[in-house]
């Protein structure tokens, strides 16, 4: 049900507005605005990463258009923790105005400073911890630890007159995670005994039944593996995964190997846990890559980025003999990382590469390496019972994920009405209680290609995909002004429609002849001779090859 | 370890030659030549889908070049059962020879006389079925029922005085098959006690941990989906899984649905399938769709195609509302199939989709609605175990699975050496029980593209994909042949690449500027000058906007 655009009302005194930027209809690019009294308070700013559908496109950006002119009253921009889907976007929003707040945990800040400094921005920060309570502008934020694979996750509790939002950011509830921070549920009850008004949830996992196993399943199993390679061992995971890279230390300095971390983000990445103290580094278990190779094969295992088969990290370039890692017969690879949808052909080719140099290949599909960082359907139940909210604005997820989570509230008790599936854009207004869905900002993806933001457009990946599908031929007909007759041409050139161009001979007496009769029909506008010569290639290569290649015809006046 | 290429010596009287043309290293276009005093024996030929690093490819065909110029020794070919990845092929291989005999169960040859149909050839048909031995040539064949996701799947037992081969087809080994038509396990002891030289086995699921479940437990719950569906039921599933809409039909009927079935291919296999007496229709149970919609929305099942996101398949289409019928709230709609790797995001869209119509939409994901086709591991240690095999020669397998599968031989105690890890284009020997890698042809991809088959090269699909990528920029200047002089242009076109064209203006001084100067020195012949064009563009575009689209200069004398 895509909502009709709305332009909402002039916001009320004494309510709070909750706009949802992204996240909604995709996993990525997360920001939720609030408003209140003029003043705007913004929980995350993420990037999305783009499809197959989406060619040549590096990121994609949340719409910035409703902070844009009101930048100044922006009070702040809350952190929830350090994935890019969470910060990725902040030096772009920053670029727009410097010293707009950061508000997150020391790790989340670190991780965002060390992006920012790339962009060549020294931001504004302050760093808060779970239970302390800050007001930002009129909004009194209260930090709520949250357990997710990536640590110093904080759920966030926005307090206004208006009314009491919790904001869970990514989170899940293992109940015994490996460095014993929980996600609070007793800050959750205490909340909800109060009365929270709309609970913003990560939807990831809802449709997935049951709970997530346990993030100390995955230590033993690496651990044994490590254990019985026979050569070098090669783990690799997403770099900010601070508790799996933790794991693999333990693994190898329990059977005398040492680690090398590889990957430009993943060594920035443990340097900043590391010096954080969220990365304890067993003593002279980490050897510098150079000298890596001096180790014996059975002594070294290699921590690399590159688990989602991306063709320029770590991984996919040992799997093309690209990297000075040459894998061989008896190296074991470990994917301890989840497959993102979308990523699985690229993952499948990794795996078949490093598979044909003789490795034996280890991952989510083979064995227990990896588990989830979000709530599954049985916790988030308990989340809801704990909570019993008033209002339900599922965030984090596809349409079928919003949709899922919607489902368990409702299951739980939460009347469907006030059950909110929202798009980005929507615009939720609260107050006492009472969440109104009052309308629907027209808000689009953003596009980063190469060093432009928000240039390249719709049409032009429309344009692309038909490029890429079918090729194209353009023609080149210079005419004589006064007369139309061709002077130079019809030149003709393609690009990934065919080998051999002799193919076009059979046309170019068409076009002639097409162009000769328009000019007798005094047509003389080179648009309108384009649309002639369009036409007829069009029409010769449909019947002939039944292809659609672009045509880009040019008639140009001598 | 890609094998060095070298043609295969002559072949010794007395020898078996065995080479895989396709499906070794992919999923899809099987197809295996044997060769023995002269003669050759097809065994498959299939078809591979394209994946995204493929654009605009229809399909993938096994290159014939070892057959082509002996197309008159072929005695045949086995078609070991109906799916495309199997026939796909064969109208393509026919139109170089045309009564080339097909040898196959009666399913299988209806569905490729169907297939050949819309080619409009008449093939030479040889059915066959299980326990039927027949000579082709100097090759007598063996028939073998297994069991698979499409009825009447056949291996095929090759032998010649050089050795007795085995050739398993696709195959899994249900233990209460919906049609009580097991595996022959007892024709495999039989077969493996007489001795089995060389075994050719299917790999697709060797890296799947135990057993595949029993086709039968998927009936119960398609049933209870229909049993508690409010109002309509979509169900969508492969077009030739006869047992899948078998269960669809007598769960319908069980609860008072009728069935309409949807999209050509469905609507033609089935007939084909009811015909032949594999489907059976509880009487009354179907009804042509342009009548279904006169039925109450809860007594309606809908059976369709697009199981796998296709874009012009039903199931999408009804997602986007470009199909007459109009999804909506408190329909379901079951994918009742496996998800092929690399369609996830198009069967997600289309997931999302329906449920923002307001759809249910149950999958494999959430409920278990579908089982595969393919023995897992556990099947294949029976099936290693009851026959024994000399030397093992894993197909039908990416590289992860042929080698998957080749550990399960060697673990049930065939000797490693006597494994063959091979691709398409490996030449195998096999005389007196020993199996001898002699030879490997560098056999390539053939492309089909509208109406085109191996028109489309490799390097084709290098330039769609940068033009996919980045788009193209083209620039046009036609010189005076004499000085060099600029006449017209430079005039610049660009597709994918930025909407608004004045972004050009700024590097046309630079060309001219270029051309200039390359003219003073003295360059006149045309290309030289594009060159010229072309390294100043890309290096301003690259500076510009760090980017790299194709840049396409056209000079042309006037």
């Amino acid at each position: 049900m895509q909502s009709p655009i709305a332009e909402p009302p002039a916001l009320q005194a004494g309510t709070l507005r909750v706009t949802p930027v992204g996240g909604l209809g995709e996993i990525g690019r997360n920001m939720t605005v609030f408003e209140y009294e003029g003043k705007l308070l913004i929980v995350d700013c993420g990037v999305l990463f783009p499809e197959e559908n989406q060619p040549g496109v590096d990121l994609i950006l949340p719409d910035f258009s409703i902070v844009r002119d009101r930048l100044q009253d922006v009070v702040g921009i809350v952190l929830t923790h350090g994935h890019e889907d969470h910060i990725g976007a902040v030096p772009y929003l920053l670029k727009l105005r410097e010293d707009i707040p950061l508000i997150g945990s020391a790790l989340t800040l670190a991780l965002v400073e060390a992006k920012l400094k790339e962009h060549r921005i020294t931001p504004y920060t302050f760093d808060v911890t779970e239970g302390q309570v800050e007001n930002l502008g009129p909004f009194e934020c209260e930090f709520v630890a949250v357990n997710h694979s990536i640590p110093d996750a904080l759920a966030v509790a926005i307090k206004t007159p208006a009314g009491v939002v919790l904001h869970t950011g990514d989170f899940k509830m293992d109940q015994l995670p490996l460095d014993d921070r929980l996600t609070d549920l007793r800050a959750f009850a205490r909340l909800g005994e109060a009365g929270v008004d709309l609970f913003l949830v990560d939807s990831t996992n809802a449709d997935v039944p049951g709970f997530t196993p346990l993030e100390r399943d995955i230590g033993p199993v690496l651990e044994s593996i490590i254990e019985r390679a026979p050569r070098r061992v090669i783990v690799a995971s997403f770099s900010s995964h601070v508790h799996r890279v933790q794991q693999v230390l333990d693994a190898a300095h329990a059977h005398g190997r040492r680690v090398a971390l590889l990957g430009r983000s993943m060594v920035r990445n443990m340097t900043i846990a590391a010096d954080l103290g969220y990365l304890r580094v067993p003593e002279g278990v980490l050897v510098d890559f150079k000298k890596a190779g001096d180790i014996p094969d059975d002594k070294i295992v290699y921590m690399s980025t590159g688990s989602q088969g991306e063709p320029m990290a770590v991984l996919s370039r040992m799997a093309n003999l690209e990297h000075q890692i040459e894998v061989g017969e008896g190296d074991t690879v470990i994917l301890a990382s989840s497959l993102i949808p979308g990523n699985e052909n690229a993952v499948y080719r990794v795996i078949n590469g490093l598979t044909k140099l003789g490795a034996n290949v280890i991952h989510k599909g083979n064995a227990k390496v990896h588990v989830s960082g979000h709530a599954a359907a049985g916790e988030l139940l308990y989340c809801y019972n704990i909570l019993k909210p008033k209002n339900v604005l599922p965030v984090h997820g596809e349409y079928r994920h919003l949709v899922a989570n919607q489902k368990l509230a409702i299951e739980t008790g939460v009347p469907a009405a006030n059950t909110f599936i929202a798009e980005d854009g929507t615009v939720i207004d609260l107050k006492n209680g009472v969440a109104t869905v009052v309308g629907q900002h027209d808000l689009g993806y953003v596009y980063v290609d190469g060093s432009t933001v928000g240039e390249i457009t719709d049409a032009d990946l429309k344009d692309r995909r038909i490029l890429g599908e079918e090729g194209f031929i353009s023609i080149i007909v210079v005419v004589e002004a006064q007369t139309g007759r061709i002077v130079v041409g019809p030149e003709i050139h393609a690009k990934g429609f065919a080998e051999d161009e002799r193919v076009f001979d059979a046309v170019k007496p068409k076009i002639s002849a097409a162009l000769t009769e328009a000019a007798q029909n005094g047509v003389r506008e080179p648009y309108a001779l384009q649309q002639v010569v369009r036409r007829t290639v069009g029409r010769w290569v449909n019947t002939s090859y039944r292809r659609r290649p672009m045509i880009v015809p040019l008639v140009i006046e001598a």
